[in-house]
């Protein structure tokens, strides 16, 4: 618990970058989905990594919990302060410390945004690919193990950070990972920070892997007469050896909203939108192969927008699908699935969440970055109304369950923070004690955002 | 210490699947490289997950150190019982469990080796590509995070292995990962398991992730005017965005030791030896594209082989270059070094360790997967006079502090084992209590494979 002294000791450190207005502890307080809010008993916004060290052993005296926060995106409730505690803003702390093109290394501090790190590697020629959609923050996706659109080709957060800076519960700095493209000395401490949620540390520094920017970039959007049509030509082309760089799924319900939202003319049917990247002659004959593929399951009207207008355009509307959806019902608050399964269980897993949706009344567009077997059910609810609350719960638990039972996870990006941790024993059995293990290891006094990943 | 019950009880349970005759004993307690020999009190063959489990147990309750063994390639003395204890030779657990070419996934046991895979693999169409050279476990290329010539274009074992069944040292049995491409559901202990070198527990299962049978494969021999324009090469192609599936380096003491041993006529010049995999179209831009950038730096007679025979013939030469390199000084022995740079400081790596070995007066020829900025020097030693063992580890040490200072790792692929412990602090600093946290959480008792990776 936050006491006057433990305050007065902060304060007497951080001055003007310790905050309790009750405005901006009620930001740090909610989230982007239906989870229930947590508010903290104070905000920091550390300026350097010896401050967020500080702040570790204060928190070990004081037994105050620390709550890292990046952009406030993730859909879970992980950065919510559901013990009390200090909210840990890395608003301050969003340089870019150093770009290495010949290495195709950068390093950041992780307030950076997505958006913000590629502005400034415009210019580089390269770029950091992975985009979950929101413009979240690099030490956020880092902590959530993030992925997106891209992952199909470029890889997840696991495999796009080379090393860590980490303060870890007790103050102590620790850095993981090196320069070089592999290593094998030790523990893979940098796997095992990524995806841990700031429960084991506070990330304070990212070394990322970087990509070059396409010299060719090929995108094309193609409608299926029906929903295992489209899943199909995904697990087809995924095994055909087809690399895409994008490939997504929009249901009906999905494309008209976006339709309305975002002034496209799609035409009313489930839709796959591809983009291929490389030089001229291999995406010139990745987009023949794909062609013929999805040929082979009735696509139609396939389209290839090489112009980066036309190309913009179909992302921007794409980025804007949630949004979309929730405009399509007003008022409505959404309950976000997120579950990934092998690709074989793909057509599977979606039809028989269609069919759930469809028998529940609620409405539920589904899409996702089906190249990784990964979607969403977009569940949007009155949330006054506790009954339809229910039923969107229940609808979510039963994608969970589903997941598993086809060999999946009950995550494919979102993460867990508390909203998906009673599902945690399902998943993992035994390991997820195991998981608790590690936590005790590092942070035995469980300050590290407390009440998330790990058993209670 | 194995008292007289506790081998009893072992030999009531797997009766003629333990041995303690000597020749089976030293088997176990020899490694391919310099590294001090450590011979195991007894030997298990395991037959099952049950009774790996029941194993640990029994070394829990008596006190017994147990390490796992392969198929013996490791070049650390990872396998080595240098504390005693019972070796767990997994030669009876080396099944292929399932083939899921839909999801490209493959569900092994550890004593598999990777030839006897990819044997079983190759009516499918599909590969596992991770290729440390040495005909090695499965287990055991999961226990080193091993990697090796094709890791630049597919990755090493940490991209490759999905899930693992372990075996933890209170005999709990743990289930990693899905079989969907990527989650978000909390601690990634695959991770965590992979490079940890069964100091947490043994790997009892693998699912591995498979890749198709390249359509077009296209290997080319160059020969450089010196060592700076080869590596300077290496540097460039990566930088260009170009994927190969492999590119080595050889330095021209390699080369005479693989023309010699071999039987090839390759000319007497540092040579880049590199592979593309994809489609034609996109292999013939990618072949274009290196041959420009080769011919640039002063390449002469790069010429491609397609035809399959042409190809084995290069890397089977390439693959028996260590056996080249020691057959060049007879009655030698080798300290392998392995360290691992970023690709701009390569060039920098590899000159001034040529320098310091020219200086030293022990043959050391230069070989590496230099697309990962990986390479190994062969130092090549009379085992009989300690002078010459004292100067090429003084080398070798030199060489990981070298790598350490560029940024780099103290090794790329071979692991730490006992051989590299000594430099762990060097390269981890507090992060190395950190892993020896992790390891006191996992295995309190200190009973699998104690004295390796992690601080004494």
């Amino acid at each position: 618990m936050l006491t006057d002294p433990a305050l007065a000791e902060l304060r007497a450190v951080f001055a003007g970058r310790l905050s309790v207005s009750p405005a901006v502890l009620a930001e740090h307080g909610q989230s982007e989905s239906l989870v229930a809010a947590g508010v903290p008993d104070a905000v920091i916004f550390p300026a350097s990594t010896a401050e967020v060290a500080a702040l570790a052993v204060w928190s070990s005296r004081h037994l105050v919990p620390l709550i890292g926060w990046g952009a406030g995106t993730s859909l879970e409730g992980h950065a919510l302060a559901i013990a009390g505690g200090v909210a840990v803003d890395f608003r301050d702390m969003a340089a870019v410390l150093e770009v290495r093109p010949d290495d195709r290394l950068v390093r950041v501090q992780p307030g950076i945004t997505r958006e913000a790190l590629n502005r400034e590697l415009r210019a580089t020629g390269l770029m950091f690919p992975v985009d979950p959609g929101a413009n979240a923050s690099l030490g956020g996706m880092a902590a959530t193990r993030a992925s997106g659109t891209t992952a199909v080709r470029y890889g997840t957060m696991r495999d796009n950070v080379r090393g860590l800076e980490v303060v870890l519960a007790d103050g102590r700095v620790i850095r993981t990972g090196t320069g070089a493209p592999k290593t094998a000395a030790g523990y893979d401490l940098t796997a095992l920070m990524v995806g841990s949620e700031g429960t084991l540390g506070l990330i304070t520094e990212l070394t990322l892997r970087l990509h070059g920017q396409p010299e060719t970039v090929m995108t094309a959007v193609a409608a299926f007469p029906g929903v295992g049509q489209a899943v199909d030509c995904v697990m087809a082309t995924m095994q055909m050896g087809l690399v895409p760089a994008r490939i997504e799924f929009l249901d009906v319900e999905t494309v008209l909203a976006c339709n309305a939202f975002s002034g496209l003319s799609l035409p009313p049917a489930p839709q796959l939108l591809v983009e291929f990247h490389g030089h001229p002659e291999g995406v010139a004959e990745d987009t023949r192969r794909f062609r013929d593929i999805a040929e082979g399951f009735g696509a139609e009207g396939l389209q290839w927008a090489e112009r980066q207008e036309d190309r913009s355009r179909l992302w921007a509307a794409r980025h804007s699908a949630y949004r979309a959806i929730l405009a399509s019902r007003p008022g409505a608050k959404a309950v976000v699935t997120d579950v990934c399964v092998p690709i074989s269980r793909l057509s599977q897993a979606v039809g028989e969440t269609r069919a759930d949706i469809a028998t529940s009344g609620i409405p539920g567009p589904i899409l996702g970055h089906v190249g990784d077997g990964n979607f969403h059910a977009i569940l949007m609810v009155n949330p006054a109304d506790p009954g339809e609350v229910a039923i969107a719960k229940a609808l979510a638990a039963r994608m969970a369950d589903r997941a598993l039972r086809l060999g999946g996870t009950i995550t494919g990006e979102h993460g867990i923070g508390f909203g998906k941790l009673g599902h945690m024993a399902a998943e993992h059995g035994e390991a997820w004690a195991v998981m608790g293990a590690l936590k005790q290891a590092l942070d035995p006094l469980g300050m590290m955002n407390p009440g998330k990943v790990v058993p209670g």
